[in-house]
């Protein structure tokens, strides 16, 4: 079993990486922690306890982070995953309640507790992680091993040069990056490899209850064709802390943009090191049909648990 | 009595500063945190530790706090402040502990159980409070008042545009201005004004005790003359704490620049506010003779209970 | 004589500054060019060809230059100089018209044919003189000196970090500075300190339809009281190369700020050598008295030349 | 016949672009101007002087231009272009001389002589080009098109943002690509589909005198294999200006990065016009095929006549 904790700003793709978390048995859930990204905290917090009771996650405790980016103004992208965050996908209404206390402490507070035990796996902007790190540095040590989703090595989603979650908080994600651990980084370049196709939402349909969200889920997402549609980009962290042999990594240095006019939040990435110490592994290529068996095989085992 | 909490980076002035509260029965001093600064964070603490027993500070605990800036490699002031930062001074070992916990634990612990009572005094980079009020922004509304030392309107002292304080976290300090309470901002602009010349010298010299402390120390910052000397810009944030009409204050609004290749650091400050609000009460002038008048004054007593 | 070519965007002190240029026998004017700033390239090229009737300036040839910033969108300063750049003054429209060609081949050629000879006083933003030096680099070697009213070393006064000259380009204030001259540099810390007071104005009066110019334009610049009024910063860099020993100067290394988001068009200026080549003397401090009594004296005599 | 002024710093594949031109009886050149890039000002000119000889390109004149980059120090590239910019080739020295003048003049007096009818080929740093356009706005309605070499919109060359002549002079470039004209962009993304296999060195190796520059030139470049070697960049530019059907181009919104620290010199291309004007055509893939019969037919047919 691994222990893994996830913070994440659900958001469409962050739901359905929840959903890959909840139906891999292989892994243990320790935290879930949210952070104002795709839609405000409020909603992100709102969705992370929703899809707990939803998708039978037990007791993991839900805690809330950061409502913004570091430094300055944020951007959201309400406009790609609806005004609650999730599409037009409506939850049943949770009934067990947040954890008191803040993301950043519960993430160093796990951490300090189970030194080199536990995997973070960040999937929104990287405020809290970031807060984490300067607040604590041993977070650095202590953590098994930090994934992301985030970032790219070509070209941008939200802008010609910047990935979402890396422009929703530039600084916190050049913290990261800069922190001394080697960030397992799933960026848009494999992310876009591994597309919902019609055959993808057929093998989605015929899962109970799962399905009500999983399908309306990907198709508010981005339009299902035979030979593509919307990349569900935060399960590919969650995949490659499953099978890390789906994705090819190469040792990189990755400096985040924060000055640029135009480039703010791009992640530069030289995979020509030069003698430099590689501080992140990245992603350039991904086993689509490997990663489809193990995700809608974890979908398959929840939806037959769900009913 | 006024309730303040001091977050420095003794240094020099920190140290001066902090003789200044301990001699003035009208504060309060619920606690010191230290910041890497002028020296690094594990001589800050050592020397706020020492400095606690010196000036009989009491039972005040003492917090260390971050060892970095932000965002980026630092910088530091040690050809100013000497190699241990109180220049050639050696206190005696300090025999009480350092408190458990962290700097912004105890800021935002502190400030959450006096809303509105304590008054925040910054006299180091912005670390500390930056990341408190990331953490938990309501401290903005349970901070009494901030009051910093750091910045200028016009010229810099560690380069041509910036202020050391602000130069070594820019990025801190355009979080902590943006945050949403009016920052009482002392600079080099009325810290430059209150120097240490030869009769301030003089009537440090027969305090006893304490005298070893204050004369050597304000004699390695600075060549006193009749007529200047060095300043001790900390002190001016306590001074303004204990009788703000010492001080001409102009509503300003400051914006911190993080950007510019020679200019990081540089607090912009526009006094013509043209309807917005001003996000800082800026100190343009300051009543030198009034100033050393409350300083000397404390000092006296303060010496006086040394022996 | 001296020989001095003006670049210049009248512009109220722009108009100033060519009258003091006309009433001082020890100048030789060989060439006036312009470039749009304070308003655009248009109107301050007319106005520079109705100041060489109206201030009898001869057969001084006027050469339109750069409209427009080297780099990015530039400012206009038409609230301060009003609608056509003279305030609200109407000069009788002139006979002559411009010269052929552009301002960058003048001063270009204008230098090579005179090596060593002719002084350049650059009074607006120095696009001309950085295109001028890109597309030749000797005139640095050919110019006798290069003399400009521009910059700072304090605060602004368009913003509170940036003069308005340097601000409308910063790039090619930049590519000025670094070009390999000395650049004598008459800032608002020394403009701001000689003002037309209303002692000034009265002086101004008596000279005939000199008058006609020189008062409703000083006027519309600004509020003259007793005490203070507003500065005619352009003329300072005409009397500075008519008695240099009117201004108090010291050497400094000024980089001028590009890339800052609050700071753009800032000359950063170092005084602090440290060894390096000064690349501007800087001037610090101005006789005021002298300064008028020069400035007066010459408007007295061009006052009475033109009757 | 196409018109074309060909500004370039050779540089191998400047030099292959040339031969590429001279092959080309569709071609008109009228001029050849050069700037500092690959290699330094005196080299490219030298260069540049001994192809037009050695590539009979008969009377067009040639003119050196700017040495550096607008702003700041710039960047070279004689690792890759060997010291002297040709690799280890020694072409016969020239005895015809350099054109009087500078590359900014010839630019704009050709433009302007023939307004409507000569394509700017511009395949090094862009400083020519832009100060030709600040000095003379009116060069981009006078030229027929401009065709450039640079840039990318996924990864730089010189860096991982950066192309090397976006580089070289990013301002140059920034001021072209706003200056109100589509330029035509050849990127790496097309020159790098384009290479130098086997079978295309094994064509270039009967061509007689031709082959003493093509061939150790190529080779010099990159390393040969049959799947892949050196691409010959700028060759794309004077292929396009001779078949554009060679290439798939897109209208895009380019913006050149001035500002970022790791970004500077980037092509930030957003093919996303949400109504913008596009301000280029960004190829996005080349014929491969088609290019290399075009290139090599005109290597042929200049190879036959050189002998």
């Amino acid at each position: 079993m691994k222990k893994v904790l996830i913070d994440c700003d659900p958001g469409i793709d962050d739901a359905l990486a929840l959903a890959l978390a909840a139906g891999s048995p292989d892994l243990d859930v320790v935290g879930v922690t949210t952070v104002g990204g795709n839609v405000d905290l409020e909603l992100t917090t709102a969705n992370a306890l929703a899809l707990r009771e939803f998708l039978d996650l037990g007791d993991v405790p839900v805690t809330p982070g950061s409502a913004g980016a570091l430094l300055h103004r944020t951007v959201r992208a309400g406009h790609v995953h609806g005004a609650t965050g999730l599409g037009d996908v409506v939850l049943p209404a949770p009934v067990r309640p947040l954890s008191d206390g803040h993301a950043v402490d519960f993430i160093m507070d796990a951490l300090r507790a189970a030194p080199g035990e536990i995997t973070l796996i960040a999937v929104g902007p990287l405020t809290n992680i970031a807060l984490a790190v300067r607040r604590e540095p041993r977070v650095v040590e202590w953590a098994r091993e930090l994934v992301i989703m985030g970032g790219s090595y070509t070209r941008g989603n939200h802008n010609p040069a910047a990935e979402f979650n890396m422009l929703a908080d530039p600084e916190a994600a050049a913290i990261v990056f800069e922190a001394g651990w080697q960030v397992r980084q799933l960026g848009l370049d494999v992310t876009l490899s591994a597309l919902v196709t019609t055959d993808v939402l057929d093998r989605m349909r015929p899962l109970g209850r799962l399905s009500e969200l999983l399908v309306p889920a990907a198709q508010f997402y981005g339009v299902v064709t035979a030979e593509g549609g919307p990349a569900i980009h935060d399960a590919c962290a969650v995949a490659y802390v499953l099978d890390p042999s789906l994705f090819t990594c190469v040792p990189a240095v990755v400096n985040v943009e924060t000055m640029g006019t135009y480039t703010r939040g791009m992640t530069v990435t030289d995979f020509n090191l030069r003698g430099r110490e590689a501080n992140a592994l990245v992603a350039t290529s991904v086993d689509v049909k490997g990663f489809w068996d193990l995700v809608l095989g974890a979908y398959g085992r929840l939806g037959r648990r769900l009913g």
